[in-house]
């Protein structure tokens, strides 16, 4: 079974906006084993709505819409929808009743613009939005199903979960698409396909592979169709084993989770505690961590050291060690690091200085250059990096080498 | 001049990856007056590969792929394209120079995997990568210009500003989208379009408005085309001029950046200082002031308090205000805005205490319940907000509620 993902919205077509829905939708579907064909973008106007919808529906049997289904004049999608769908908008009484509870719960008055909102085509089953006001709707025709859903990513999201999942489900067989992630950081893609080449040309011709980069770290992704899906991790759980004593150091890990999870996790299963004391990445790592759920259990605090006051006075760096060899250097970020961890009374600490850039960068210390330190009780790593030219990034590639650093000393102190 | 976007990669449609390429390309295409017409993704497979190229060039004259160009075996693209545009692959010699060169300067072995990037279609001409491997591509067939780029963003953006833009410019005319933005915040969309119905209805025909809305914001969009970008300017910037006194209090900016660009910029012009103090943000905010370039001009730093401890310790939060408030109260915040501005000497010191769940919730204290300070020399304002159930989204629009509350700070003490 394939599906088309259709997102609507001009928002989307002069990139004002990041589509995050259909990443999304993609790892969704692909789950319950349907197969995402392609996934496309179309503006705020009816003809290209229609023509989009008429494309996806004869690409495959499932399409998916989010977007176009706001209160507001620009969102289009309904009206199109009843001439496709040879419908009429009726007033839906379940959905007006939901509209007026939401307005009156949050003491705000209903318009006109919301009520319009419960109008819905008469050929359409309504897909209830618990927590907002557009509803999505579905309609089935000879060829396909079709899911439209609202743009908001909480709202559709939760629609999809409640409603449309039930009914995919009901369409799918035993048979499942599965992956399996392998986290590799410190090595390059081309050394690392070299590397791995004996081991990938081996693979089964139903395993797939895939070389899947981001700032300082490569996934590889094996995927196989399966009817158990006990027995389809198993095989590709044995061809990671067959893989990992190739790769030796530069494995991080086996679990389809982020770095900072994966972080995370080791300090909780080892009931140790981390802060950080960040400098270039200015809060980055803090955030990465916090955004996890549970964060709590073993993230204590950080202090964001910008400015060399605030390093002097809150993380108590020695004036002499900054004016001796400057901010972005390996003697600060090691006392940063050790007085992050007695300071806020942590078992690990990161400390991370550099110049991410653009500007600030000298012949002696360019840009790119970076300093990152690990304090634990049994001792400091300090490592330089040397990035690349783009500020994004080096703040991104200093977070990655940083939790790497900590998630090895991590390893090491369990052994 | 209309433009298809086509983005490749098995990872795109299995949502591993969010695709952020499109929407940078698409806004740098709308800069230069061409309009997107739709952009789609497509997986690794040679058929569907073709199919998306073929499909692209009838939909529009100017077609732009982004990625499958790598060294490693899952990456198709220059095969495909051999096929479509009757093509062999042939050595580049300018291209294999620069490999070597690129594995000279790192002190790393050239590889076979590394020498077949130099392999290009003979009917393309080469847009050469400055920062990578693999080239860029373009082919000139009956019906459009096909620009074919590497998938790593920073790669992609590099060949695109400075091999394709030019040709671009030289096919468009004097016409221009222009967009014109303005920022609102606290004001719900279906409520905000109530507001400015009588302004929407008078806009001009050639002139159109989109709702953008993001957690705890709405941009309002204008767009038109125009010969003159300096009169079409003027024309939107009119309109505008006309909406301001109707959303009164709600506005935030009429500029085309970001909430935590605003507060920087007019940081940097009032020469003030801010700091945070971040207890359920976890350094979000933060993160989003430090990944703006220059942003070391008024940012000193901050104390990320996720426990207790470091609230006391390094905030110096008096313990009895945690034992009988609690860490998320108004009195807390209080304590911790004011105690940064003085311990990292900043004029303006912005804190957030608050429950950003999925768990840590009570009847008393629930999640999405998040109080925020803002202390300047004159003052500190403390709100409350409830917000929803989802972490994410909490941390967002409490960043959002935070930074508009510090702009509003610093406007005020500027009148």
């Amino acid at each position: 079974m394939e599906a088309t993902i259709l997102t609507i919205g001009d928002e989307l077509l002069i990139g004002q906006v990041i589509d995050t829905n259909s990443a999304w939708l993609a790892s969704q579907l692909n789950e319950i084993g349907i197969t995402v064909k392609t996934r496309f973008s179309v503006g705020d106007n009816n003809d290209e709505i229609r023509d989009a919808i008429f494309y996806a529906t004869e690409q495959s049997s499932v399409v998916i819409t989010t977007g176009g289904l706001g209160p507001t004049s620009d969102d289009k999608t309904s009206e199109v929808l009843c001439n496709v769908f040879d419908s009429e908008l009726v007033e839906n009484q379940e959905v007006l009743e939901h509209i007026a509870g939401f307005f009156a719960q949050r003491n705000l008055p209903l318009t006109d613009v919301n009520k319009r909102q419960a109008l819905v085509p008469d050929r359409a089953k309504v897909l209830f939005n618990h927590l907002g006001t557009a509803p999505g709707l579905y309609f089935e025709d000879a060829s396909a199903h079709i899911f439209v859903l609202p743009g908001v990513p909480f709202e559709m999201k939760d629609i999809f979960t409640r409603e449309v999942l039930p009914i995919l489900k009901s369409f799918t067989g035993s048979g499942k698409l599965i992956h399996q992630n392998m986290v590799v950081s410190g090595i390059g893609e081309s050394f690392l396909s070299d590397m791995i080449q004996p081991w990938e040309q081996n693979l089964p011709e139903d395993v797939s592979l895939a070389y899947l980069p981001s700032p300082g770290l490569i996934r590889l992704r094996l995927s196989a169709f399966t009817k158990s899906e006990k027995a389809g991790r198993g095989k590709l759980q044995l061809l990671f084993d067959a893989l990992r004593p190739l790769i030796k150091d530069y494995f991080v890990s086996d679990r389809d989770e982020k770095l900072s999870e994966t972080l995370l996790r080791e300090l909780l299963e080892a009931r140790k505690t981390i802060s950080t004391a960040e400098s270039c990445t200015g809060g980055y790592i803090a955030h990465q961590l916090t955004s996890i759920p549970g964060s709590s259990g073993a993230f204590w605090g950080s202090v964001i050291a910008y400015s060399n006051d605030v390093k002097t006075n809150m993380l108590r760096v020695n004036e002499d060690t900054l004016s001796k060899f400057g901010a972005v250097s390996a003697e600060t970020v090691k006392e940063m690091a050790e007085n992050a961890r007695s300071l806020l009374k942590t078992d690990f600490s990161i400390a991370v200085s550099g110049i991410a850039g653009p500007d600030g960068g000298s012949d002696e210390k360019p840009v790119g250059l970076v300093y990152i330190a690990v304090a634990s009780a049994k001792e400091t790593t300090v490592e330089e990096f040397h990035f690349g030219d783009f500020r994004e990034t080096n703040i991104a590639r200093s977070g990655v080498a940083a939790m790497n650093m900590c998630i090895k000393a991590l390893r090491k102190g369990r052994k």
